[in-house]
């Protein structure tokens, strides 16, 4: 296995443009997947993504854009994914070459919507990559805070940590710095719940709920998703390190998580319709509760949030009334 | 042993009125001391404290103000104190009544200089106040809050569990709920711990270090929490209930944190000395540093926050070459 060897950027987004930005810092060249040929177009007239972090300039020479996902992947060893979640399919669908043996590391947080998969797995059985080529980036990082360079840690989760290892340089620069582990499967969980947890505490400072009752909520929520993740996967693992509880403090404290502000809209009184309509995004924790919710079917873990927020979203029941139960659980 | 019998609020803060709005919220009649009698007088014409939360309006007919301490314990069966912890001493000095029949409510977050004693300890080695009945409230609440009736939690923890079990209707109503335990000496600690992490944190931030970060060294300050908590009374505990994590975030994520605003100076580039006289407040967690510093001499539990906040107080080492070490010991 030649790793990182070629290295493609997956996707034209806020979050595959910082990772763009990262990878080129520290090798001499990528290759950069995007959809559309005129966004690339814009790219190499401009010198910067003409959509996203626009102020971050690249030197287009080290660049190699494509927006044919096939060529793309003949010519790379490792693939960084880094679209929505929900676009993942859509995106694949194109493929035909194998991707059996290439690198794969996802940097997507959130779930493969109708098979209920995590991203991990879906590549695994869809598309034959073995488990221990397949990586996942998680961790607190703000695509914007990359681009100004502030510091910033991620943590690299392969089965196989000796490839999280390999990996590790091409993420390490003055403003980046990162951890390596195993746990692939609770980091994609908690990846999804985080942005679940981020839309209950929009719904909860939509509805006037403070400081005091935030900080209340986020301790409640760590737990239910240490006790989720542990039903999933036992492995031993610290809540409290920044891959779970630091991505959870980032999305549900950020003002700018579309998540967030999903659930601001909904604890304002908008429905659930019309929030989703005026956020013209993808409030990714949307799709994630469902998921979970009936994940959680089978393993039956107490999740009084997460259930609260699937009777919002999905059973129509009423946020406040909704909410107001919820309190009732919490210490 | 009459619990709660008549109650008598100490202090005449922010905090103390709060807890003086929770109080007669369920019961009839409180006694308050205050140390100035122009305060009261003011508090008698106006019907609410002149100086902190004027908003919160009182039935003045439900109080009785004392400017004397002796003649406020004479009168009261538990007493809640509510003053800075630096100013506990000053208060004390003036005592001659025996403490030693009544129970002790400590609301105050820090330790008392000099002794470098938990306020617990301190009623305990110097008033000779049996450790059973002296009780601790910790938890994530803003006394701006409370004034506004947003739903808060908090904590009641004694040694003997039963007695925070009969204070536990004191401090519930509709917008305060509360959860009881035993880990006096943990949430002690817990809360001048939280201090000393809301300067780090203002600091960083006065550095221009971003949101990223912050979650990232908030997962680092509870670990290190966890490991000092355990070392100094191994309860069995969980750090992520809201009493600890709960409080740190509360304090390290507002803007209105004393101790973080005097971070923030010092990170600006303020001298320790120029960040304390700009403030005319007390940061409570410049003595806690200390404090903690030195208990942990014996303890020796590896604190590189603290550390590095002691060299940037008390050495006078360069904030920006201190936290730049810092931030190589987080993940």
């Amino acid at each position: 296995m030649n790793l990182p060897g070629k290295i493609a950027i997956m996707g034209g987004g806020s979050w595959a443009t910082a990772l763009a930005k990262i990878v080129l810092s520290t090798q001499e060249r990528i290759n950069w997947y995007m959809r559309r040929d005129d966004q690339i177009q814009d790219f190499l007239q401009t010198g910067h993504n003409p959509s996203y972090l626009s102020a971050v300039e690249f030197d287009i020479n080290r660049i190699n854009f494509y927006s044919d996902i096939n060529r793309t992947i003949e010519e790379s060893d490792t693939l960084i994914f880094a679209t929505p979640s929900p676009f993942l399919k859509q995106h694949l669908k194109k493929v035909t070459t194998s991707l059996e043996d290439k690198f794969i590391v996802s940097a997507i947080k959130g779930i493969v919507p109708d098979e209920n998969m995590l991203v991990a797995d879906y590549f695994s059985e869809y598309y034959h990559v073995p488990i221990n080529h397949i990586a996942v980036i998680g961790g607190p990082c703000h695509a914007e805070e990359i681009a100004l360079e502030r510091l910033s840690y991620i943590t690299l989760a392969c089965p196989d940590i000796d490839y999280a290892y390999q990996l590790s340089p091409v993420f390490k620069n003055q403003y980046l710095r990162n951890y390596c582990c195993k746990d692939v499967t609770g980091i994609e969980y908690a990846s999804v719940l985080k942005n679940v947890y981020a839309i209950v505490a929009g719904i909860c400072h939509g509805m006037k709920y403070g400081d005091n009752f935030l900080a209340v909520f986020i301790c409640n929520a760590i737990e239910e998703m240490r006790n989720f993740l542990y039903a999933v996967h036992g492995l031993e693992r610290d809540i409290t390190d920044s891959v779970y509880l630091g991505d959870l403090l980032v999305t549900a404290y950020s003002r700018f998580s579309r998540n967030r502000t999903f659930g601001t809209m909904i604890g304002k009184g908008y429905s659930v319709k019309t929030a989703q309509l005026e956020m013209e995004m993808i409030a990714e924790g949307y799709y994630g509760t469902k998921c979970i919710h009936e994940i959680n079917e089978k393993y039956k873990v107490n999740m009084p949030i997460l259930d609260a927020l699937y009777a919002i979203l999905y059973e129509r029941k009423s946020p406040m009334v909704v909410i107001r139960q919820l309190t009732q659980t919490f210490k």
